[in-house]
Parts: C-alpha cells; sequence; structure tokens
C-alpha cells in the first residue's frame, strides 16, 4: 500500500488513514476546517477540486450524507495517493479520484450535474515560477483563482452549492470573481487565529443562481486566550 | 435656531449638538461608528455623501483633522437642518452644507479632487414606493447603492479614500459594485451585536486605484454578555 516516503496519518474521524509523502505536500487544517462546513445531503453528489492527496474528498464521504464524491487532482503523485487512500478506507464505492486539470473538469466528469462543489484551491496570486509539487498545491502556478471558480460553475447544477476556503485577504477578489459566474456568495464564515487577531482565513457558500444577500456569520476563533484549541475548534478538528 | 418640533441633540463628542427633527430621519449609531474610523489629515479635504442632519459631516470636523468637509443632502428639511447644526456648532468655517443629489455632486463641488469621502447610504435594496423623509433616507428611492459608490469614485482623487457603514448582507453587492468601480476594498471591519450573533453591519474601506488585498479586523462586538457596551464600543460612542 505505501510507496517509499511515505506515511499514513490518522483523521482522527471515524478511523479515517490518509497516506501522505514525508517531503511531498501535506493537507493543512485549512481542509479540516472547510469538511466541517461541506454539506451534502444523500441525493446529492459531490465534486472536491484540487484534492491533493484527497483530505477533503475522504472527509466528505463520512462527514456528510453525499452519495458520491469525485475528487480532481491533476498531479500525479497526489492522485495516485489519494487514489491508495481511499481504497486504504474501503471508500472506492463512494469515493473516485480522477486525475486531470481542474479547467478540463466538465469535460472529465459532466457538465452541470453536480450539487455540490468545494475547494481549497491554490492560495497565492503571487507568480511563481516552480514545478515543485508544493508550490503548484500553493501557489496559482496551474491553475488562477478565477479559473477554479469558473470550473465549479460548469459542473455546478443550477442551484447547486459551492464551498470554498481561502486567504481572508483574497475576500474581494473571490466576491468579485462568483459575481462574474452564476454563483452567488451566501454565506461567509471569518477564520480568527485569536480574538485578537485580524481574520486570516475565511470559509464562503454560494448558490448557483441564488439570490444575492449573504449570511455573515460569526467568527470561528481557533485558539483562546492561553495558547488552547477554543471548544469550536476543538468539534471542527474533531478532537471532542 | 430652532423651528417648529425640533430638539436639540448633544452628541456626547467635544460639546457637539446636532439639530434633529421629532417626527422626521434621526441618525443611528451606525453614522456614530462609521465617525470612529475615517481618517484624514489636516491637508485632506472631505466629503459625506447623504449627510442628513449632517452627523458624519460634523463629528468628522472634530474627529478628524480635515481642513475642508462638505455634506451632500437632497431632502430640503434634513439639509436645511444640517446648515443650522453646522452654524450652532460654529463650524461654519470648516464644514459646508451643500443641498443636492449625490449623483451630481461632482457637478456641484468639483471631480477628482476629494481626498476622502465617507457615507452612510440608503441601505435597504427593496424598492418602497415613498416619498416620506425616512423612507429616502432608508430605502434606495432616490439613489442605489452603485450610485452612491460611482459619484465617491468621481469625487475621489486617485489615491483617495473611501468609507461606508452598511448592511453586512449587501457585502457581495458592496464588494462588487467597488471592484466595477477604480474603488479597491482594502479594510472590512464586522460589526457584532454581541459575540452570540451573526454580524450584522460591515464598514469598509477602499482606496482609489488601491491594489488587490483587503485587511479583515476582528469584529467589533457592541454587547457583552451582560449587555452592558464593550470597552470598545464605549470608546466608538465616545462614552469614556
Amino acid at each position: 500500500m505505501l510507496k517509499e516516503n511515505e506515511r499514513i496519518d490518522d483523521l482522527m474521524y471515524k478511523g479515517l488513514q490518509l497516506i501522505q509523502h514525508q517531503e511531498g505536500y501535506c493537507f493543512t487544517q485549512d481542509s479540516v476546517i472547510l469538511s466541517h462546513f461541506v454539506k451534502a445531503s444523500a441525493k446529492e453528489t459531490l465534486v472536491d477540486l484540487g484534492t491533493g492527496s484527497g483530505i477533503l474528498a475522504i472527509l466528505a464521504a463520512k462527514k456528510t450524507q453525499a452519495s458520491s464524491i469525485i475528487g480532481i487532482e491533476l498531479q500525479e503523485r497526489l492522485a495516485d495517493m489519494a487514489l491508495r487512500s481511499v481504497a486504504l478506507n474501503k471508500l472506492h464505492e463512494k469515493v473516485r479520484i480522477v486525475k486531470g486539470d481542474i479547467k478540463e473538469a466538465y469535460t472529465l466528469i459532466g457538465e452541470q450535474v453536480f450539487d455540490v462543489v468545494c475547494t481549497n484551491p491554490p492560495y497565492m496570486a503571487s507568480k511563481k515560477d516552480s514545478t515543485a509539487e508544493i508550490d503548484i498545491c500553493k501557489y496559482e502556478i496551474a491553475i488562477t483563482l478565477q479559473e477554479v471558480i469558473k470550473s465549479a460553475d460548469r459542473l455546478l447544477k443550477y442551484g447547486g452549492r459551492f464551498y470554498m476556503v481561502h486567504r481572508a485577504d483574497r475576500l474581494a477578489d473571490i466576491v468579485d470573481i462568483m459575481r462574474g459566474t452564476h454563483i452567488e456568495p451566501k454565506r461567509l464564515i471569518p477564520i480568527q487565529p485569536t480574538a485578537e487577531k485580524i481574520i486570516d482565513t475565511v470559509v464562503i457558500e454560494g448558490k448557483k443562481g441564488g439570490k444575492p444577500s449573504l449570511v455573515f456569520e460569526r467568527p470561528i476563533i481557533i485558539y483562546n486566550q492561553k495558547g488552547e484549541l477554543t471548544p469550536c475548534a476543538r468539534k471542527i478538528y474533531n478532537l471532542d
């Protein structure tokens, strides 16, 4: 099951495990936070754009009721690990990993047929000339934010939902780009490292064809003044 | 100084007072909150779009260093009260009230010449067929959000700053419209009634010609669990 320099990490949720490469891209808490907010009923299908080693697709298999989940991943090594993690967790009947470009996803899996699209995309706008796996996950090298959201729009049914975690300093870009598609921002959840710090991360939920009107949630605060995880963060991280 | 059914209210800041009509539109805490965030140096000029009875223009005269302040107000009775409040506070050398339409403001006071524009505009998008003073202040009857922001863009110098208080559920509209002008959203301050409630109000600061990148501030919480004003709110309301 494991190739050289790989390890199995415990996702601390219903026995889920994930294969990750020691020197490659490893998932961050952002994906775990996002997985807490993604909802899908038993009749709904879900796509994760840029699934990496499969973290969000695999968590969604147990955290949502979605009947079918597809994780799209461009990078060969990550897609291969995600595929083996799906098998490791015996989720092959529910979760499919498709190696491919997010921009072409609609040609690979279908257009305007999915109920839910979620993504933790490359979040750094700065151009960086690199082919390293980690850089392609972090920087807008292989794909821009605009292209990710456009792809989500093409995949979603009318009325379908979009969930994304991103950097708070990109909020104007996010809203502007969503408004340029059919996905209306409907819910904003600010994530704050501590009550004293500024908001550094946002989770945004959109609805394809939704009417304008945003619910601006109170922030999720991760650490208290003593440096301990707050009850809310413990719940999100599946520690309680 | 006072006409029929008018009263003088204490603004609880450096002796400032405001004439308001008993049955007309009275200013809300939103204007006081906004006045806390508006900054202007001694070399800068400031315009308040839709000044009503002059609350923001008059507070800005003492809270900022601005050398010159203009309050634009469409409605005759409100503009007249604002004018008398300026005299009452002996601010006539610094503050000018101009009766006119925000949409035409650039023809009345000049185009691309101001350093700072602030506004607490009509905030309800719903169409309401009314000519009542209060409704014109609250609903987008005489002017839309888009027209307010377009006017600010025409008035501001390149590099000038824009400050607005608005409803949090309009955030996507606000960002989308600002992006459609030259005013880049640079700072977002969420306002939360209590730590348990969702965010209902936002203060947004933009910069004409600014580079994309938003500072997403931690929320201002108004009341604590006991129903008392928080230290932060007391400071904003000038109570300490």
